[in-house]
């Protein structure tokens, strides 16, 4: 089933200012949402939008809450989401971490008492837009075994990486784990193996059996060894700049999933270069690939969703359809 | 075979004398070298020396070069390495970039036209215990197929992210690939398949057999896709902030690689931070894991190799011995 960008992006601003968002505020969350779905990542778009509802039901997500800077030292400066909508927050950081780029070449805004971003590459696709180059993670909940164990004690802390370029923004949105539950069901929900190991079955093998890893709990870190080791060092630098939680402070159940801690960079390559001297910089290393680069992807999909609408999950649409009509 | 670290020194700093450095550059550059091996990470310590050596005797290496500031703005620099001796050219690089982080709470230098920093940890534990967070990274010549390649069209591109902690900095120091190629032939040499597998066979299918992935030269990037995007992204950022080389331009044979670019970002948590804050994070951090953290396994094989000599590969020795007796 598929909706055209504006109603989509309607109907979630309609919900968001039912729940009690300011008008302005509702329509730039539900613009980011419907981004992620126009992009093709409605798992972090719509699909996580009815627990954006329900966590701000339950007084979980302060719908009235600004992030605010609590202290700055120079280009960096810590702020406190105050348990605010996620995506608004994150925005608003990179926001301030784009002007500090400005002002100093590069910025820094940690953020903490935060909530769940939903998709990680809005803050990339934000800061290349504005012409520098982004750089992001969040930690999360723990649901990720570190290399050695075999219960999750690190989150898979997703991390942004964007650089600019008019031709198409370069763009990774990666998480530490191989594949996430998400996608773990949608293979399984598809009779489908994975294209290559993705986590441990219950006896300790590697498996490319989706739900042989589900009932483990034992998702697979990108790179083994190293991709555990990246993920502590992602909450080790979120924890510290931002003051706020780690990944064990965190409750482990995605609905009570809240405090979390972000990291917002933002680099002006410009401010150093010749005029033109980063665009072709940029332009020779994606033409020198030969295989597509981070973020290409995402762009024809953009193209073909602004055409023939966006696809959404029929109950879940319908779900958020009934909020709406619900309780206008 | 073991030597004292002060031998093992003594030694290296003669070389480098000898070769031409100042005596102060050539003890600073020595020490950086020495402490690779002292940390147990000979491959990337005494073992390439050899390499420096030649790399000088062939002109590559310009051992009276000094990196120096090309560009500035606010907290972020461009240096430029006048292709001197990398670890000399990192280890600047590094000392400025935690000079801006004191001044601005965050510093960045990047750092074009330099050589082999060699091993990569040293500039993430140099910002650790100057007391700040350190990431650096650095492109390398071509040297793994990109997913959905059979070339080596990307850089494995080491990144190393170090926070400090008292009790024992927490330092990740890591490439792109699974495992390098030196890695590989150390387990040919002994005759043991990999861990986990490491790349192709010549006919396309994942391996563990580490001498099928050498004859093939299809190492596999960590999280297969994942590590390939994300060694895009760092070349990316290396090359347009410094202005410098792309791996595509950086020339395929070790023994001609140079004009190299890096990064070096160093930011200052406790800037931010309440007294005694920052470490109770990152204790707490370490503390919940039960598993080793990034950086644990170094500081053991440090203390071990002070106390019982520093392993030494005796042909290289004889030939580092050789040269400082031949050319005294």
């Amino acid at each position: 089933m598929r909706v055209t960008y504006r109603e989509l992006h309607d109907v979630l601003s309609r919900a968001l200012e039912r729940a009690g968002l300011e008008p302005e505020r509702a329509q730039l969350s539900a613009r980011l949402v419907a981004d992620a779905s126009r992009d093709g990542v409605a798992s972090h778009g719509l699909n996580l939008f009815p627990r954006l509802l329900r966590m701000i039901a339950t007084g979980i997500v302060d719908v009235r809450a600004r992030a605010r800077c609590v202290s700055a030292h120079g280009s960096i400066e810590r702020w406190d989401g105050g348990r605010g909508v996620g995506n608004l927050n994150a925005h608003d950081a990179m926001s301030a971490a784009i002007a500090l780029a400005r002002a100093h070449g590069i910025g820094c805004v940690a953020l903490a008492n935060t909530n769940h971003w939903m998709r990680g590459g809005t803050y990339g696709w934000q800061a290349a837009d504005a012409g520098v180059i982004g750089v992001c993670w969040t930690n999360t909940l723990p649901n990720l075994p570190p290399w050695g164990a075999d219960v999750a004690r690190v989150g898979n802390n997703p991390l942004v990486i964007a650089v600019p370029r008019p031709d198409g923004h370069v763009v990774l949105d990666m998480a530490m784990s191989q594949f996430s539950y998400g996608a773990l069901a949608a293979h399984r929900l598809r009779g489908e193996m994975l294209p290559v190991p993705g986590g441990f079955d219950n006896s300790g093998a590697l498996t490319q059996d989706p739900a042989a890893i589900e009932a483990s709990r034992r998702p697979l870190p990108i790179g083994f060894w190293k991709g555990s080791g990246l993920a502590v060092m992602l909450d080790l630098i979120a924890a510290t700049l931002s003051g706020g939680r780690a990944t064990h402070e965190i409750p482990a159940d995605p609905e009570q999933e809240t405090g979390v801690s972000q990291v917002f960079l933002a680099l002006d390559a410009s401010s150093l270069a010749a005029p033109g001297e980063t665009i072709r910089i940029v332009d020779a290393i994606v033409a020198d690939l030969q295989v597509r680069y981070p973020g290409e992807r995402t762009l024809e999909t953009r193209r073909r969703n602004m055409t023939d609408g966006i696809p959404v999950e029929p109950s879940i649409w319908q779900d958020v359809l009934g909020y709406v009509a619900h309780t206008s």
